[in-house]
């Protein structure tokens, strides 16, 4: 029996939903198999929880999660509760750091049966990855004088080492697909950085002669997610250009309610850690609609990290099969209930499985 | 006889194919009026120039456009003769900078007859403010070590007096429109320079109690351009999120070719710099076929500058005219030219004109 740990944390708003919601497939996965189990075991980290102990998580939480085999996270935030710089700094943004989840891949394609807000989506299929320990988000800089004369100053930090990581991850990313790269820049606006992180997509683009490659400006790509995404395979950003990115990604899918995340670390010494693109929504919290697409695409990259990406192509075949029968949460225009998309779910994996995997 | 002395600078690339077309347009409209003159004055400070010269413009290219009324600019930039922060900072957001053209104001809206590449882009008409001075685009910063152990630091420096500048002039145009105004930030991630942003928000705010406000992330915010651009008014953003939402925006309206920008230095020391959003295109130059209007509409914010909304007004409505009737350029699904459709738009002016302004 392969078994796998799981750190289920819920977090907050409508991560207390969809996780829940994702864990059941998961578990009808594995009943499926036969051969495989996951354990899963709740952490209540939060907003809430700060509300209590004063912080996100508590002290020894790293310690906690680091012989799992994964951490399947919901969502952080709650600007009711605390401010968002705290709770993600605290939480999110933390175990990325410090378990070395340097690469953040998030995948955007067209769903059968969910409609994009574009006019004419093509079959879009492309792959952002995103470098996701440092850039734009350093906790470097700081604040001078008081009133009128403040000024901040934010540091972005981008090291040759984590740069280089993030592309060559693309690069071989891009040599089992349509085997093009494109560089996220802005090397005409932003002085220092992003000239350099040109010159580190050159030299390594040269280690991969077989790889196409081009370049384009953030603000020339984000407006080319809406009038020609189908022209992209993998695209590697900077830790803020990749966030931008993969937004506008589930965007133009047609909800972010809809797309997956995964956060990897690759050198193996701690745990991956799998969370979609969505947040919160505090809108939507207790009404029993958020979609869990997001959330159960996010358990099929996490089956993909575990070497099960049979159960994995399974699992998104299955959901796109319920969405191309338009059994949809609201955000995607239907008028179904989480738990009924869920419910959907696992009634036709259960059907797949009679038909034999 | 009102007399406008315009710097004239057409750039690189396509700015050298739509930056005369727009200057007959004026010229056509100061003949209309009878007591209006522009006076233009050509520069040709460009990449071209640059490899003649060893600089982007002459050392005191300042001084020479200084007592100018305005400078109407094409676009900057041409990656085979000078990498892009050599040109562009040594023109382009040189004289942004220097002239203190502190706030770049850039409308979105549907333009009749111009598709936009979403399904359902209702009538959306928003304007987004950018902060021009100063945030992502700081040339603070530098790099440490070579090769393997290279690190590059950039600094984004946000001051509380061209944050709140921007923010006071984002609430003073949403006091003549729908009363809203949108804060891009990014808090969540950023940790310094955005929770800095969002207090200057919230203490300009309160200034202006008749004015409805958010806040939302740029990923976001990113993200509901796609899905609900109808539902913005003003939106006020740093540099980098300025560019990134305006290209995006343009993206939205059918085509970067169509959308205008203002750079309006507010303290009346500088002449303020109109150019359009798209930049110098290369794949498109000497084909005759870049879109005009861009410029032309950069050239309808040059005429609200000047006092001269009504002839403002009546140039944008031609255009749409000429739009609404299908005389396109390739880029936005036609087959016309750039003279053609700069023909049809100075013809249509010259009927306007007999029908009496
Ligand atoms: C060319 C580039 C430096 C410029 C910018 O980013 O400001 C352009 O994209 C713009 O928006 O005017
Ligand atoms: C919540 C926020 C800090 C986070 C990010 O920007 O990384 C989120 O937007 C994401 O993309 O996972």
């Amino acid at each position: 029996m392969k078994t796998f740990k799981i750190a289920s944390i819920p977090g907050d708003g409508i991560g207390k939903e969809v996780v829940p919601a994702a864990n059941e497939v998961l578990k009808t996965i594995a009943d499926i198999h036969g051969g495989l189990k996951f354990e899963f075991t709740d952490f209540p980290w939060s907003c809430e929880y700060y509300l209590a102990h004063g912080k996100m998580m508590p002290e020894n939480a790293l310690e906690q999660l680091t012989d799992f085999d994964s951490i399947f996270l919901g969502a952080v935030g709650n600007l009711k509760l605390v401010p968002d710089h705290i709770s993600l700094w605290g939480m999110l943004i933390k175990i990325r750091r410090e378990f070395e989840q340097v690469i953040n891949i998030r995948p955007a394609k067209v769903l059968k049966g969910i409609r994009s807000p574009l006019l004419n989506p093509k079959d879009f299929d492309l792959i952002v990855v995103r470098e996701n320990s440092e850039g734009e988000y350093s906790s470097v800089g700081g604040n001078i004088y008081k009133g009128q004369d403040e000024i901040a100053i934010q540091n972005a930090i981008f090291s040759r080492k984590a740069t280089e990581r993030a592309m060559r991850f693309a690069f071989e990313l891009a040599s089992k697909r349509k085997k093009h790269v494109t560089s996220a820049t802005k090397s005409n606006g932003i002085y220092y950085s992003m000239p350099f992180w040109d010159s580190v997509f050159e030299d390594v683009s040269k280690d991969y002669p077989g790889i196409q490659t081009d370049s384009q400006h953030i603000d020339a790509l984000a407006a080319f997610f809406v009038t020609r995404p189908h022209q992209f395979d993998v695209i590697v950003a900077s830790n803020l250009f990749g966030d931008i990115l993969t937004d506008l990604g589930a965007g133009i899918m047609g909800s972010v309610g809809i797309a997956p995340a995964a956060n990897i670390n690759v050198n193996g010494k701690y745990p991956s850690m799998f969370e979609p693109v969505h947040g919160s929504a505090p809108d939507i919290v207790g009404k029993g609609i958020a979609n869990p697409i997001g959330q159960i695409w996010t358990a099929k990259m996490m089956l993909d990290h575990f070497g099960e990406e049979e159960l994995g192509g399974m699992l998104l075949d299955v959901v796109e099969s319920v969405t191309n029968d338009s059994i949809l949460t609201p955000d995607v225009g239907g008028n179904y209930t989480t738990e009924e998309v869920t419910n959907e779910i696992i009634k036709r994996l259960k059907i797949v499985e009679k038909q034999g995997v």
